[in-house]
């Protein structure tokens, strides 16, 4: 499988690299980031992104973090890391597995004895957390793939692929296992405005992995379903609630609408990391993202400039358009309170 | 009112002169066209577009064509004419507007006793044209401003308004009217991709007037409404069918499905000359554009090379999700069978 070869972030003796995605697809580059302050920017600046990959760069961010500390305290060492904890975590509020993850690893502090036990502790629960999220992807894989069938013409959004991950993905792992296993699928990709996720991303991994994708405007998605072009939608999550309510790029609503109207399954894939079992649809804190994205297109400014632009970064599909949710330990069917519970336990 | 100065298309003297709507926002700057093939290109490439726009510049690219007779049969020259004006139809065959004006031009022609008669029936016919194209949009803000309140919070797609006319609008002569009987009305346009007419040229025009206006990406509308921001959906359309189907811009749809979902009033605006009583639904040509417009952004290559795109630009919306259809005769509402057939009559 040629997608071994996409491996969007690297831990090798201490050292930390992610493929630069903003880049995509021109040119695959790979970013050296030296301490929990470039991670935090790498994040904020979408060098990394996908809610699964931001987990584990986000855990190795605090991992990088103990290059800081300069106190042989143990209680000040952790008071330390707590801040750089919430650093991190605050530079994408919406997503769950960057909490998740940090809060991981910041917790296997707590078995330091010494402050210099502090860097082996936590890089330790952050290389565990990496080989649990490739495991993770090639379950979704695994029990997705029986939802595709020979000849699918499956539709994503944004990119819920290897890079969003740490490899292998998440909606499109599902597509990669039943591919795997001989079903011919072909795949319509949106370009995902602002950032383009989809034409620059799951376009180029698709490719890279020789499964047929085309690709079209955000807002061609319902065309396809109502032209029968399309039969199967999968896409990623940042956060599910346990209602079943699927926070997702920006986006996905206005498809996940559409399906339910022209009768095609919905799918949302995503590890149980990305379950939040606590909180509540109405507190989902929605990231608003800079206007830029939206008023300049290519460095160049497209609307007025007395214009502004609103440009919330996701948004949040209720469940009663959401056919099932693939995990890691199996599929979640509506009732979502009790599968995803059961799931999750 | 400020936008009486926008004039999209002039005809002074048998000199055509459009805005080059490519170029907006960044310059305002006019076109001359100065015979058929020009003005055939300038459609098929959107220095022009909107549907009575068009319309209106086709049939005024038909009365350039008499030039290129150069016979004094009439009946040579009449079918000289015919081949001019099927050129001129097929530049874009989705919209209705262009076929009824081009064909109104070239039927006026059987009143010509001579070949030398034509240029001055023919124009005479053109200038009828945009004449009743303005009156249409005047009385489509006088029809629709009813239906917004004081305060309304109005989504918009593409553009509908005094640049996709010979001024005024279709869907945004509603919030002028509105806006001109003292109501407070902001507008939140989609960028609409692949062309961008709604950050370039809707927020441009209401930039213009000094109506409140932001821009969002296409796939944030439904989050919109979703959370409140948006309480009434004003599109233009293209083609309106004797059945209610509107077919407009890509990614009109998912507005109306959206705003089906969430409890949102949905109207289209467009004069009368829209409303098409002959083709069935599963009738209508969706135009597929050039796949550059979706893969390339500002000239700059964003999807893998090796990688293709859909690009219908039209999408097709049921009656059922459509509130009302607001003409320059009146407001229909559904049955649109029974009230478009008696606006039509």
């Amino acid at each position: 499988m040629t997608s071994k070869n996409l491996e969007p972030v690297r831990w090798r003796d201490g050292v930390l690299e992610v493929i630069d995605q903003t880049l995509l697809p021109a040119k695959l580059a790979y970013v050296r980031l030296r301490n929990v302050e470039q991670v935090g920017a790498a994040i904020k600046t979408m060098k990394v992104r996908g809610a699964p990959l931001i987990g584990v760069v986000g855990a190795f961010g605090l991992v990088l973090s103990v290059k800081k500390i300069k106190t042989n305290n143990l209680a000040e060492a952790r008071t330390q890391l707590r801040q750089w904890a919430d650093l991190l975590i605050r530079t994408r509020p919406t997503g769950v597995n960057l909490r998740w993850a940090v809060e991981r690893v910041f917790n296997a502090s707590a078995k330091a004895e010494e402050v210099s036990y502090l860097s082996e502790i936590l890089s330790k629960e952050a290389v565990a957390i990496f080989n649990s999220e490739l495991e993770a992807a090639r379950n979704i894989g695994k029990y997705g793939a029986p939802l595709l069938e020979d000849g699918d013409k499956v539709l994503t959004h944004c990119n819920a692929g290897a890079l969003a991950t740490v490899g292998y993905g998440t909606s499109l792992a599902v597509v990669r296992a039943a591919v795997e296993q001989g079903k011919r699928i072909s795949v319509i990709s949106t370009e995902t405005r602002p950032l383009l996720q989809g034409s620059r991303l799951t376009a180029f991994e698709l490719a890279h992995d020789k499964i047929p994708v085309k690709v079209i405007v955000d807002s061609a998605a319902a065309q396809m379903m109502a032209r029968g072009m399309v039969n199967k939608i999968l896409v990623g999550a940042d956060r599910i609630l346990k209602t079943g309510h699927v926070t997702n790029k920006i986006g996905t609503l206005p498809i996940a609408l559409s399906a339910k109207f022209y009768g095609v399954p919905f799918y949302a894939a995503a590890p149980v990391s990305t379950v939040d079992m606590a909180t509540d649809p109405s507190m989902v804190v929605i990231e608003e993202r800079n206007q830029r994205e939206v008023l300049y297109i290519a460095g160049r400014r497209v609307a007025p400039r007395n214009v502004e632009a609103l440009n919330p970064a996701f948004d949040v599909t209720p469940p009663e358009l959401v056919t099932g949710i693939v995990t890691d330990r199996g599929v979640a069917g509506p009732p979502f309170v009790d599968s995803l519970r059961s799931l999750s336990g």
